[in-house]
This record gives C-alpha cells, sequence and structure tokens, in this order.
C-alpha cells in the first residue's frame, strides 16, 4: 500500500514530484522519500519518517537537483515505521547507479534472499523485498551488458530475466543513473502504473513524461493520458526525453486488485478504464439489492455512510431504497498523539478521536450504516456502538465489499486470519460479534461486477474474498510463513 | 477565528486540552499554545507555529504540569503567521501571574494601546488585542485586590471594570496562578463559549470543568454541557474545582455571529442552543426556495456541493429541488509547501491543488454548485471553470450565505471592502466576474430565519451582510483605519 | 558562575551580544539567552540550553532586532540544566516592561519570596533568584515613578531601596523598555562589573557603551575601558547613548570574590585593576616560598600545570624553585555524551576523558603538580593516580588555592560542606585521601597578598578559606538551609 | 587531514567508536560520520556536518548496533562543507557490502574515475576520492572471489590489485559485511595507521582490535599497542576477532608526512616510534640554534609559542636560549558563526576572535613569537600587528617549520603555490610582507632530524618543504590540474 511516482522532464522536476506525492498521500503516510538525478549522473536522495509536508524540509528539496527524479509514499507494515532502513527509494551504484522504488509486494522473497547471499554476493540492508527487486535487476543488467554502452533493447532484456525471478505483485520505478527512468509492472498487471505525456512548454522542447499509482496525478498537472503500463511491459524514456516500450513478460493477465476500488484509490482517478467514483456507485447500486433481499425496508429510517470513502456508495444505496441519506458521523481530519505523562497509564486509541456521531441524526432512528469493508471488526464495532450511545433504535451495518477471509499477499497490509472478523464466522455470527442488529455484505460476484461493468476489464484480484491466489505459489506453507513474520 | 480551551481537572490536563485542540484545529492552524498551571503557581507554557500534531514534541508536553490548564489555535491575519510574538496565550506575572487567551476582537484598541502607556505603565511587545485585554484585566486586578487575598468576587469586580473598558467581540479564559480559571464572553455573545462539567473518576473526587469555543469537546471527552456562558457573564473556577458565576456586564444581549453556522464551526457542534448542522440543512431548505424562485428547474440536471461544509446544504437543495446529488470534486486533504528552486519563478497556488473534479460527472450537464459563503470570489471564480474545464454545459453556482459586502470586524478575517466580489455589485454583476451562468445567493432574512428557527435565539450579527454593527463605536472612520492598518 | 553583558549601541547589537557571550563562554556553559529592545519598545528574547554556538539559530539572531541589548551565559546549579523557566534573561511587563540579568547569589530570598506573595502580589514561576531580584526592582520602580515620566534620576531611586531589600552578591544589567539600560553592582562589588565605551563609527553619532563581566569584552570589541562600576553604583544609558551614573548604596567596601581571580576568570582580564594573568604568576610565586618550605628540593624533578588555569602558576613555581618545567598532561578540548545502549549499565564519566597523561613525561620522574584549588577532590585523586600510571615515581601535589572549607555563597557553585575534602581534615589527612605523596597548600594571606598585590584593592571575598562573610546575615542555620535545598 | 578509527569488539562498539571520535576530533571538525554491522550483516550508517558532539542524537547512536564499527572526522576541503554527497563513510552494496572510510589523497583520480565509467561500469556520487577508492576496492574483490567463500587472502590478493592501481597517500578502513574489517595503508606509509589490542573482559572471550589514526586512542581505551600497520600491509579481522596480516604491496618505503609532527598530530601520540610531544621539543632545541645564529640575543626579551601547537618547541627555544617564557596570548576556545542583519555588510573573520593578547605581557619588550608553521600567512601577519598594538618594541618572529613553498598533495588542505607566503619569497622578504623585524624558519635538515632522531625513521614526506614527491606521478600538468579544480 505504497504510492508511487516517476518524471523525467525539461526543468527541475523536484515541486512536480512533491506535488504528486501530496496527491498520493491517501496511499501511505507512514514515510516517504524522492530521488533525483542529474544530466551528469549525479543523483540526489532525501527521505523521511511521516507525511510529505512534514518530512521534507526546503534545503532538502532545493538539494534534489535534476530533470529526472521519482517519489514515494510508504504505509508501513507492523513495526517497521521508523526504521529508517526500511524506507525507499533504495539504491545501488554497481552497476551504473540505481534508485529504484516500489509498490506491491513479492512472494518469494525467501529463494530471492537466499540467491543474493549464495549466486549474486549482494548486500542487502534490511528486509524489504524492494531491496532485493533493486538487487534482482541490478544483477541482470550486470549481466545484460558486456560493456557500458547500456541501450532500451538491453534494459528490457534484464527486466525480463526480472520478471522470470521475482514473483508477486509489483509496479515499479527506477533511474538509472545517466540514462533515464525505467517502469515496469507485474505479469498480472496487480498493481496499478498508468503513463501520461505533456507537450514541453517552448517549441522544440521534448515531452515531459510522468508514471504513477493514480491518473488523478497526470490531471493535476495537465499530463494527457497515453495508456495504462500493460501487465509485463516496461517502459523507458531516456534522459532526453525519448520513450521505448516493450513486452517484457512470456504469459500476461490483466487481473488488478479489487481492493483499489473498494477503498484504496482515490475516487477521482481512472485505473485500468474504470472511475473509481462510478464503481463505488455500482457498488452501492448492487448492495441496495442485496439489503433489499435481506431486510424489510421499513426497519430502515435512513441510511448513513461511514465517512469518507464510502460516501458514493452509501448514496447510491439510499437512493435505490428510496430512504433518507444524512451524514451522521462527522470525521476528525486532525489527528495527533498521545503524550504519557510519567506515572500515567497508555491510553487506548478510541474510533472516537477520528469519529463524532450527531445525536440529533441518530436519536429514536433505525439507521443503516454502510461501509467500504470490514477487516478486523474493531473500528465496526464502535461505529456500531456509537451509533447506539448516540440513540439509534437499531442499527444494521453493510459492507460495500464482502467478507474478507483470506490473507491479501499482494502489498495491501492485513492482519492474519485469525484477526479477520469474517475468517471462520458466518454473517450473522459476525453481526453477534460487532453488535449489529443486522449484517449484510455484499456478493462477492456483485463485486466483481460493479467494478468491471462496461469497461474492458475481465478479471480481478480478489484473493482475500475468495482465497484464489493468481500467482502460482501461494501456499498454506507460504502463508503460515507471512503470518509468522509478521508477528514475530 | 481562533479556537479555544480551558479546563480544571484532577489529574493533569495536558493531554485533554491538547486532544481538544485536535478537535478545534479548524478553527485555526497557523499556531497554536498550550499553558498549564500546578498547584504551587507555578505555571508552563508552550507555544509554536502550525497545527497542533507538528507543533508540540513530547518534551514540551510532558512539562506541562499541572491540573489547570488552557489552549488555543490562532488563525493568523496577513503577515503575523510567523510573529512568536502574537502567539498565545499570553502571561504577564504581576498582578498574580495571568495568562490568557482570547477569540474575537477588540475594536477600540486605540485606545487602549493609548491607556497602557500613558495610565497603566505597562508593556505591551505585540500588535495583539489578546496582550492589550490581558493588560486591561492585569491592571483591573491590581485595582480589584487592596491585598491578596484574591476572592471570585474580586476577580468579577475586574471583569465588570474590563467589559467597561474594552469594545468588540471577545470569548476569554484566563488562569491566575494559584487561584483557579476566570472565562467571560462579551455582552452581545458574539462569540462562542460553553460550560462543560465531568464528575470526578473516583468517589470524593470534585466535579471536573471545561470551558471552550464549541460543544463537541465536551462531547468527545464526556463532558455533560452545562450551559453557553452568557454574554457578559464570568465564570471563575478554583483550583479546587468550585465554580462560582456572576453576570458583570450592564447591559447584554445575545447576538451571536452568523458566520459561525455558516461554515466556522463544525456541523456536530450545539451552539447557542441551535445545531450547525441541522441550520446547515434549513439553509439548504430556503436556499432552494429562491433558487426555485429565479432559475428554471429544467436547467439543473445535478447538484454538487462545494466541499467540505457546504454537503449538508446543498444535500438538501437537491433533495427539495428533486435533483440529483452527487460529489463532482474531490477535496484533497493533504496540502504542502512550494519550494523555489535557485532561478525559478513563484508559483501561484492554486485551487487544484485543494479540489478536483471528476469528468464523468460534469460532462454535459447542466450543474448547480452550492458553496456556503462567497467573499473574494477568486476561488469560487476558479471552481466554476473547472467545472466548465470538466464538461459541464452550463454551471448555476448558489451560496448559502447572502452577498458579504461589509467588513466582518468581530474576529473573522475577511479582505477590504474593496476586495469583497459582491461590494458595490448587483448579483448578476457578480455572476459575470465570477464566470456563473446565473447566480443565486440566500436572502438575509432567510438566513436569519435558517439559524434561529426552532431556538431561543431572537438575534445575529450580520453586519458583513447588513452594515449593522451592534456595538456603538464602529464608524466609518473606524472603518478606514482598520483597512488602511491591514494593508500597511 | 555567569556572564553578562549589555550594550547600547548605534545599530543593531545582537552580533556585539553574541560575540561577546562567546568571550564569556567560560563563565557558564549550561544555557545561554539574549534580549534586545527597539526604540519603540518592542522586545526580543531568546534563550536556549547549552553553549552559545548551539544555542542559536540564524533565524533566532535576526529576530533580535535593536540597538539595546543584553546577554547571558549560564553555569547551572545541579539538577537545574534542562530547566527552561531557571534561564535568563527574565521578563515582566509592569510597570514599563523590564529584562534582567545577573551575576551572583542572593542570600535572602526566603524573606524576598515571601514579600512577593503577601506584599508585591508578584508571580514568580521559578526558583530563581534573578526573577526575584527582577521582581524587587519592578515593584519599586512602580513605586518610584507616580507617572510615565521615569528619568535616571527616579530609576536610581529604584536601585537605592533595591539595595535596601536585597542581600548578597549580585551583577546587574536591565533593559526598561523604551527607556535604557540600567546595570548596578552590589554593595560590595563581590561580582564583576565593568563599563566601557566606543566612540561612533561616523560623526556626530553618539558613544556606545557596553557593560559586562570581564575586561577582554571590551578589549576584543575595541572599546576603551572606563571604569568598573563601583560597588553600590548603578549605571543608567538612554536608548539614546546618554550616561548616568550615581551611587545607590549607603554604605560599599570593595571586597571582590578571590575565585575570580583563582580560576574563574579569563587569564587576560583586568578585573578591579587586577591583571588576573599576572595575580596568578603571583600566585605561583608565592606558592613556590610556600613548597620551598615543606619540600626537600632534590624529591621535585619536574613541575607540571593541571591546564588550563593552573598553568602561569606552574610556570612560576618552577622558575623559581629552578626546576624543570613540562606540559606532561593533555587535554581534550572536545567533550560528547554518553550513550545508553539498552541492556548497558551507565558509565562512569572519568577524568581521562579530559585529561591525558604522556607516559614519556612521567616515567621514574618525581613530579611536582600544581592545580589551581582543590575542591572535591576527586579529580586530584585521579589525576594523581594517572601520574602514578604513568610511571611517576612519587607525586607531589599543590594548589594555588588554601584549602576551601566552607560554603560560597556568593554565586559560585560548590558542593554542600562535607563533600569538601579539605572540609575538617589536615593536610596530611588531604593527602592521604587523595593519594599524594606531599601536598602543598597556598597560604591565605599569600593568596591575598597575591591578588591585591601593587593594586588599589584592600579587601577581598575569601569567605570559602576563612568562613568570614562580608555580608552580615550568613548565619550556621543559613548555610544548613542552602544545603539542605541544594540535596532535595 | 581526518582522522579513522575502526574496531572489533564482543560487545556494541558504536560508543567506543564515539570516543575515539571525539579524541581524533582536532583532525577534523567539518564532518563526521559513523558505519557498524550486525554480525547478520546488517550494517548501520550515520553522518552529519559539525563536530562529534553536536553531530550524533541519542537516537542515531543507539541505531548503531554491532560489534564491528568504524569512524570518522572530516576535514572539508574548500566548497564541500556542506556536501552531504562528500561525508564519508562510503557504502557499497555490491559485492558482499562494503563501507570504507579513508584519510588521505589520491592524486591519480582523473584515471580512476574514467575507469569506473569505461571498464567497472560503477556509478560515482560524488568528487570524492574516497568513494573511488572504496569503488576500486569493491571491483577488485568482485574480481577475486569467484564465489561466496570470501577469506583472507581473497581480501588481500585484492587489496593487492588495488595499491595497483590507486596512487597517492591512503591510510584506509573498511567492513565488508558478515566478513570482518579491513585496513590497509599505502606503500610508503604517508598517513598514519596503529593496530591495539585489548583482552576480552570475560575469560574466554576474543581480544578485541582496534585500528586509527593515533595512538592516544588505544592509550585512553585501555588498548595495547601492537604496532603501526606496515606500508603497503592490510589487516584483516574476522567478526570473531582473529586477526590476519599480509604484506599487499610490491616495493614499500616508510616516508610518513612530517606535517604530522608539524602541528596536526595530538602531542600526546606516539607515531611511527616517535613522541609527537619530544619531538616538538627537539623542534624547539633545533630552532633555539638556528635563532641564535641570526639575531644577537640581547634584542629578545621574552619568548611567547602561539598557542597551542607550538608551545612546546617555544618552551624548549625559551630556555636553550635563557630567555623567560611566557603566555602572551590567550586561546579562545569557543567560537561561533556571524549573524548577517538584512542591510548589513559581511564582516570579515578575525584571528582576534581566537586569540587574544594580553597587553602587559608585550608592553615595552623585544618578543619572539614562536610559531608551528606558516602557510598562507594572514594569521601571522595579524598576530604580529597584535603584539605591536599590545605595546611590543619589537617583534621577532620564528616558525618550527621551515618555509612551505609547495603544494601538499597526500592529504593535507594547502592553498594553492601563489597563496603560499614564502612561495617565491625570500625570508627578508617574508619579513616584510608579514611585518616582522625579524623572520626566523627551522632549516629543512633540522626539521628532518628532529623528528626521526632516536627512532627507527630514516626518512618522512617533506614535499611541501623541499618539492620532492615520493609517489613517482607528480608532474607540474598534475599540480596546475590540482590547483585549477580547487579554485573552480
Amino acid at each position: 500500500m505504497c504510492g508511487i511516482v516517476g518524471m523525467v522532464g525539461n526543468g527541475p522536476v523536484n515541486q512536480d514530484i512533491y506535488d504528486a506525492l501530496l496527491l498520493l498521500q491517501h496511499r501511505g503516510q507512514d514515510a516517504t522519500g524522492i530521488a533525483t538525478a542529474e544530466p551528469s549522473g549525479i543523483m540526489h536522495m532525501a527521505k523521511a519518517e511521516g507525511m510529505v509536508r512534514e518530512a521534507f524540509r526546503t534545503r532538502d528539496m532545493r538539494a534534489l537537483l535534476g530533470n529526472v527524479g521519482l517519489g514515494h509514499v510508504r504505509y508501513a507494515t507492523k513495526g517497521t515505521a521508523s526504521n529508517e532502513e526500511e524506507m525507499q527509494p533504495f539504491y545501488v551504484n554497481a552497476p551504473y547507479g540505481i534508485v529504484l522504488i516500489h509498490n506491491g509486494n513479492l512472494t518469494n522473497t525467501r529463494e530471492l534472499t537466499a540467491d543474493m547471499a549464495n549466486r549474486d554476493r549482494r548486500h542487502l540492508n534490511s528486509s524489504s523485498d524492494t531491496e532485493l527487486l533493486l538487487n534482482v535487476l541490478a544483477g541482470e543488467l550486470q549481466a545484460s551488458a558486456s560493456d557500458v554502452d547500456l541501450d532500451a533493447d538491453r534494459v528490457f532484456d534484464a527486466v525480463e530475466r526480472t520478471h522470470a525471478r521475482v514473483e508477486g505483485a509489483y509496479a515499479v520505478i527506477a533511474i538509472i543513473a545517466g540514462y533515464g527512468l525505467l517502469a515496469f509492472r507485474d505479469p498480472f498487471g496487480i498493481r496499478p502504473l498508468i503513463l501520461g505525456r505533456r507537450a514541453g512548454a517552448a517549441a522544440g522542447d521534448a515531452d515531459e513524461w510522468v508514471v504513477t499509482s493514480e491518473s488523478l496525478v497526470l490531471e493535476n498537472a495537465d499530463y494527457e493520458i497515453v495508456r495504462e503500463v500493460e501487465p509485463g511491459e516496461a517502459v523507458f524514456i531516456t534522459d532526453d526525453g525519448e520513450l521505448f516500450t516493450r513486452q517484457c513478460a512470456q504469459r500476461t493477465q490483466l487481473t488488478p486488485c479489487a481492493f483499489e476500488y473498494v477503498y484504496l484509490a482515490r475516487p477521482d482517478s481512472v485505473m485500468n478504464g474504470v472511475s473509481v467514483y462510478e464503481s463505488r456507485l455500482r457498488m452501492g447500486d448492487r448492495l441496495a439489492d442485496t439489503i433489499a433481499k435481506h431486510v424489510p425496508l421499513d426497519e430502515i429510517d435512513v441510511v448513513m455512510p461511514i465517512p469518507d470513502s464510502s460516501r458514493p456508495s452509501a448514496m447510491e444505496v439510499a437512493r435505490k431504497l428510496g430512504k433518507e441519506y444524512r451524514e451522521g458521523f462527522y470525521k476528525n481530519r486532525y489527528v495527533g498523539r498521545t503524550f504519557i505523562m510519567p506515572g500515567q497509564a497508555v491510553r487506548k486509541k478510541s474510533v472516537r478521536q477520528k469519529l463524532n456521531a450527531m445525536s440529533s441524526e441518530f436519536r429514536g432512528k433505525n439507521v443503516l450504516l454502510i461501509d467500504d469493508s470490514i477487516v478486523r471488526g474493531t473500528t465496526s464495532m464502535q461505529i456500531i456502538q456509537m451509533a447506539r450511545d448516540a440513540g439509534a433504535k437499531s442499527v444494521i451495518f453493510a459492507s460495500a465489499a464482502p467478507p474478507v477471509r483470506h490473507p491479501h499477499v499482494y502489498g495491501i497490509n492485513m492482519p492474519s486470519r485469525h484477526e479477520l472478523v469474517a475468517h471462520g464466522r458466518t454473517i450473522p455470527e459476525i453481526a453477534e460479534v460487532l453488535g449489529a442488529d443486522r449484517m449484510v455484505y455484499q456478493e462477492v460476484e456483485d463485486l466483481k461486477a460493479a467494478i468491471i461493468e462496461g469497461s474492458d476489464l475481465e478479471d480481478l484480484d480478489m484473493s482475500c474474498f475468495d482465497g484464489r491466489y493468481i500467482t502460482g505459489t501461494i501456499t498454506p506453507e507460504y502463508l503460515d510463513w507471512v503470518e509468522k513474520s509478521q508477528t514475530s
């Protein structure tokens, strides 16, 4: 769960990268980093904990010289938030000098790590799969070019061999110092990556290019959408702005991650040809049907979203059910730390710091709450209790996504299976655990249909709902290992 | 435009003050400060630029010892953002040791400043009216007590004389070291101030008290609402939690600022007995009628809010007009700085950094945009253009507040009259300036009715709409002086 | 043990104050502060922990506007190093606005603190005697001027009444906002204060003035020495550079602190007409005689100083005894913190971090080590052991000051009596405790003579050597109270 | 002009590295860095501008885990002080993971840089010769080991090939992640490097090892001196504390840099078997003879050092000439920045900020000033003027080192030839430029004899005095290029 962006411009790209990261901030708020390269090949890098606006100082930014650059926002996995060694971008100086960022998750890190020690003799200074990926690519680039005259074809050869060695979900952007910007996407296109172009400001200027996780970055900086980077495809843009592309995977199949549409992506993005906002309206439309099947409509007085991402679905549920739509919860934008005075006990962070229920909207009413999805269920439980405390007569809780019952191994942080509230429970059992009068979940097929409807998309990764993993090697042993590593 | 909070507790209040300031953050994001007092009278203070979560370090917070405290978030006026001398709280050590914070604006600062130099011999180290107010109060407290046995009555005597000397809008919280917490509100109750109580955690514990700008602070920390502090009233809570109150003004008349309801306050606050959220729904209801009077309904395909504060009004407009409600604009929560590379020109900050228009919602449609109010008009102009760029066929722009044609002198930052787009213009002229196909403004009487309907409120300060100033001495000469001081 | 400086210039004084503080850094390295005043009366202040070069950032310095200013370096007493509330300067805003700094120690703080609460109704926010002194002065200034037309005479009246109320050692510098710079010295002149003047750079410019702890500040910035501020005298320099002086004490008697000459002052200062460097040479001269009386000269092969302050004395001892002078100890200028790794034990700080013994100078030799003074004896003990470890055959240890057997109550931090190695011990007993083969101490009368010889000085404060306190009220009860407060 | 240290211990080495850097601080105060390696091969690094005590925060230090570590203090060359990219240590991740630090200067950087681009395909991100050296070594290590079973012999093979490729002066310490600590010294032993050992604290513990620039680091932490690392020799200590050594150069010849003895090293160091302190005494002894040859002794009243490094020489000059030795200059330890107020002109930094002349020591006297060496002459000129201003009747200036007339290319920063005051000038001409009544310089042969006397040393690098460069390829063209690169 990260956001990435890379740019080749006719002038300094640091401010544009920074602006793009602000737009991608929703994809990760724990750390951020920017790297740039000057035509001489000299590279600059700044990375720090926290959100973009806090992380970079003016002097950091002014040191980020160069017309080629990339940036990253990071959603840290448990326990790694303040681990400087895990922050992106990563850099290797041989061959050529490469910096690299990545959104996704590799699923054969154990094999790759062994390879690095035994075969590639490359040092890994973190447990980051991004560092692994960079070193695989670096090793292949070294093998690719017997001399220094690197060209696009040799770069693509190296990507081809990288695809053959790594498994999982990955959208990658890298700078090869003195050569250009490289981007590629895994053969299943699980994580998003889109390409944009902007005409140079002056006549005779080269085109300027951007590759990034979400289309809104393009829209915001007046790039036109060229297209999504294809599954398995690599894009190489030279320092001078010349574009090369090549399909570098043997077998490809576009199966993007459904969770991008459910809650990860910004609603104003268009991803794989599908408007995220509209897919959420359609999720609401189909969810309304399922609700109508299971709930007597006179048991619903009002429909309310859990802000912000479920707002479109909830609006559409209300419209279709012919019920009043009200915003009974107010989301507090400003959150802060907990300071422990000496001798004081640690406070439990509560949902109430982030959400406030307006009693006047709840008092005496049968409320239907719509959330985008339910993972652990702890938040939902508190929200339901808040609704009751605010005077709700009854609380029906509906999720625009189906029950999450399986691990997500493609780059979205999720707890272990036994922490998923839906793992091994029926829907009425979940309702009981969460304290809802009734629960309604979207059907798996409805979610899929809501997303792909009207687009060229044929398939989606929905493994956390249905347990079917598109990459071949996700065995029960692997899933056990993943969960064990997380908790250790 | 500030937020204030004061607390008297049975244990350290620093974390609670901090949490309250996060909840009041929408009232000011430029600077913040906290002061606390220990029973010994020792006071601690921390203040810094920026938002609450950035401003206070752990060690600052841990140094803020004491069971009595107050906190402030500040919306800086032009040119004073980084001026440390202007930050609140202010402190004087004679008499007793007093720290004070204030939300509002004094309108006789020229007279008071002269008094300080010529009569009170007190040093002012800033141009802040808060420092003035503190020194007036300090002078009166010094006069009030011929010896050290300060009690509530002598404190109230000093407030009475302070009311007699200062003019304008003010909600004030102060700590008198070793004595207690004092709060008072101007005789017209222009700025809000509400009192809450919480039973002590253990049997025999004293009650805990809070005074603050908005009710949601109470709700969030499980205080019950006692009542609003009355116009002209003072509240004094001793270090031991004993409450004293007295009406300290000769003549009072409750006329709260209408702008709190229009956009300043959080929707989940109840202010002077009026739910802010519901008042905004009613503004939408009445605005719908006005729209219907001026616009053929078939010229409207869809109703959209300018997020966030106009959402309830827009929702209600849509419902009443029977039109579809859609959220065509996405608000970016993350904003950052502009970094200037050597040799680069300064970039103009654009609304587009904060708002993004989703083309799919606009294409080919006649859109009715609802905003809470229009001041300068520059933002509205850009929004209308964004709607057109996104493909809107026509754009009708409606404001839930009437035209702003007069200066606001009671604590809300506004530009000079000639910068107000509605100053000296008819509504069609405004439409032309802003580039809208049509403009609709709420009627002045409708706004008033929408706010006070169903409550005990009888009057409101609506001076920026109608030019009638409740405090006596707002002369044209004064208004000219204010505008001149701002620009100099 | 602090350093102070005040200036009235024709241009900004911030850089000059900063430079002066660097020169006074040896007088205190725990915290530092600067305050300046603009002609308008607006004052600016910056204070921070640590040494001058670390404490002030560029933006702090640039904010310190004004032609009148003062600065302070602080040697913190036990447990108060990081206590922001104790840092100087202190500020009160009534009357007039005053900032004040102070070098010394008041001995009637208990009485003054009670007065503040019961009579002056002024708030003290620290346990600093500087804050007390400022409030006494402020109270007297308030009483002094029935209206605002403050002039030098009224200021001096207030100083006169301040002298009558406070007891102890104090050299004081203050700014009265909008009026000028005030400096005064206690009636016994225990702590130093010197006045300098510099002609304005341009024709017609007013003279520029400085008052400070040590003459080297004057020399370094091309001020000529006007004279020491007399015991009990006050100096007032208006914002425009006009100088007024008046004797404000009833009875005065110059008895400066002997410790300034022994080790506190810089050798290149001239204090009360006595060159510190030359007084140290004379201490060596007289010490040599005492050594010759007690030690067979053939038991001494080489004379070595404990760097830096005993160097002149040691050089003179060697010359007079006709022995070789060598520098066997090297002083490490760079010291740093101790970082504790989790699970590690705390390291004891050792003298060896600061001193290194060069074995080649010690091996097989009878060494005579000269130190300036011995307080606790812990350092001396380690140094003697280092000399032995480096191969010394025998170690004779001599102190240029007599045994320290009594508390110092006039502003030099010393441990309680029972921690003084000489308290209740004969010289042979001390030798045994410290592990020296022999000990030699300067005679009390010799120290006095060495300092005043050839000057107009008639008396010195030598209370820590002889137990005679010049200010009347130092009772055994007071000394007990002081020691108890320090350890609590 | 840098200081380096490396350690292999039985526990965390971070605090010991830090303490060692404090002791080496005199060798460089512009930047500093530490790297450590855990047994797993994970490495940690912290580097920052400024002095050791300012540069490292507690959390930086606590993150520096591992029993193997190295540290560096840096004296920046012109214009690179704040250049983060130039700071040491440097890191490459292939092969193995290597961090490296270096004291010295390579003289064939142009050839090596071309090699990197054309042959090694390794990216250089700075103009640092350390980065070059690291990459040469890394390339040779990669070639050295066809598989991962790296051992000491293969490491030494790589060092052998590194010696063959690089030219100049270099003392190097590196960590090979997961293997151990490597140190080596150039074939002429120009820069110092000494090896120490300490028995493990507990029975059965392995020995602990240190390699560093100066012996005092060993002495201070209770390491015994094993020996200097030989010219051309490499030392490899495994993570487990096993020591391997091998001579890796074809032809070696010990010719250490004379400047270490003249002023760079600390007097309490023993370098190549020569006590630095004693060599300085001998320099004084021989300088006295030369002075006696050129100056009538009755023209000298007093001998004074320019503190600190010329103190031993001056003391010995005084003793031998039978003249009084006095310290007329006081050295200010505390220096700070210059803050420019808006509108102010930049101040010239003056020697007077660092030195103060005590008039009483100068007035009416013929003074003989002793300095360690004279480079540009600007400082000497100011000092001579200060002596005159303080009242000196005449000023004779003597230098313990001969005239510096040639560039220093082996790691000591010097200006270009035309900035050297002695370049192209006779001694009387220099006297005239500097304003001295007379000048006396040490003879070249006397300096050499003073250093090597009584030791096994046979030769010294004295190229900046005599223009003879021990490494073969220092051509006039090269010297021109060096000077041109510095000024550009």
